[in-house]
């Protein structure tokens, strides 16, 4: 296989738990693509100098080399035009949905689950991720982690826009999942990998919506090992 | 003139301030269609049981009645399908842009101006006003405006979503407007006709937005009397 993507995990290479190499992956599944799982740690940055990154998800397909998610997504659209369109409408409405993921659902997500990243990694990873977002956030994961029970309730309450939606239409874009979906999705994937944190009640529209999304393209997305 | 839009306005019918209203009207433009006025104001809920209903917007088209913003925009769209579309793509998606509206923007702007609306109304309207909304948010108005200014930093973080997206684009439809657009401006719009009250600091990409937006349609929006 030529087509390859080099993906953030821990010590156990299933262990996949970046949310923007998920919204990478899951293009890929709904463009009916296989690729290679390539798998990429923290401190390998030197693995991606090809692509002129440092940072993954990177795409090689064949002899195109893509970085960063909504580069590769913007890439799967225009390579494969008669494939399922990823954007399924206007890119604009999309990156409206990507915005108020990035926003207010990642920012929520890491400070709610960073605290369960160093024991996927092995120790050097470990010691290595510590340090450097302990640094950048300011205080210790301890700290970040300590009142994380009670800022659940804010978190779900946060995710009212999304669960409005998905009382009216099954997907973020209708009828069927596409990358308005798969950018929500994948912090999801990236907590449900690193921790055992129950981020939403059961009989939340929301948790229905991200059950229908664990089972897409032969569940794969639940088959991953998760905490 | 067949076509009439019936819209919520003050003891002066060039006052139009609701926001479900500007959405039709900012829809109607959009297909270029003119629309009589047909001012309404609260408490003329016999007016409007021809339509089945007990609020504004409601649209006369000919023959069809139709009420509720969000009913009107479909009928227009499915109507006329030659005009330029209101989705301009997949109207799921800007079904998230409206949930996000009404459950960040709306219930926000609703605290930070409610207290204004009642000296666009004559006293009638204004008394009714008053102790119907007083009664359903369970505090007098005097209450709700006491820390205004103190909660607009908070406002305008929340607009966070939509300042990313139009650091990348135009307009939240992309290059041109579209229903997405009108949805989020109406809310700016009811704020601007009621209240002096500065939601926006002028060096803010959304302020710049909403300048264009007001630009639109030869200024339709921008020749109304504001607060």
């Amino acid at each position: 296989m030529t087509r390859q993507l080099y993906e953030l995990c821990g010590a156990d290479p299933e262990r996949r738990f970046s949310p923007y190499c998920w919204r990478s992956r899951l293009a890929l599944a709904h463009k009916g693509l296989e690729a290679e799982v390539v798998p990429w740690r923290f401190t390998e940055a030197d693995r991606l100098a090809f692509a002129n990154s440092d940072k993954v998800p990177v795409l090689v397909d064949d002899d195109r080399v893509v970085a960063d998610s909504w580069a590769i997504a913007e890439y799967l659209e225009a390579a494969y035009p008669d494939r399922p369109s990823l954007f399924n409408g206007n890119k604009a409405h999309v990156r409206f949905v990507i915005a108020w993921t990035d926003v207010t659902i990642s920012a929520q997500v890491l400070r709610l689950v960073i605290c369960d990243i160093p024991d996927l990694l092995n120790p050097e990873q470990a010691a290595y991720f510590r340090t450097s977002r302990e640094k950048r956030m300011g205080m210790p994961f301890y700290e970040i982690a300590k009142d994380r029970e009670a800022r659940l309730p804010a978190f779900r309450k946060s995710l009212a826009p999304l669960r409005l939606v998905l009382g009216q239409q099954s997907f973020v874009g209708g009828d069927a999942p596409d990358y308005a979906d798969y950018a929500v999705f994948a912090s999801f994937m990236w907590a449900r990998v690193v921790s055992p944190l129950q981020l939403l009640e059961e009989d939340d529209p929301v948790h229905a919506w991200r059950e229908r999304m664990l089972d897409l393209y032969d569940g794969m997305a639940r088959k991953v090992p998760h905490g």
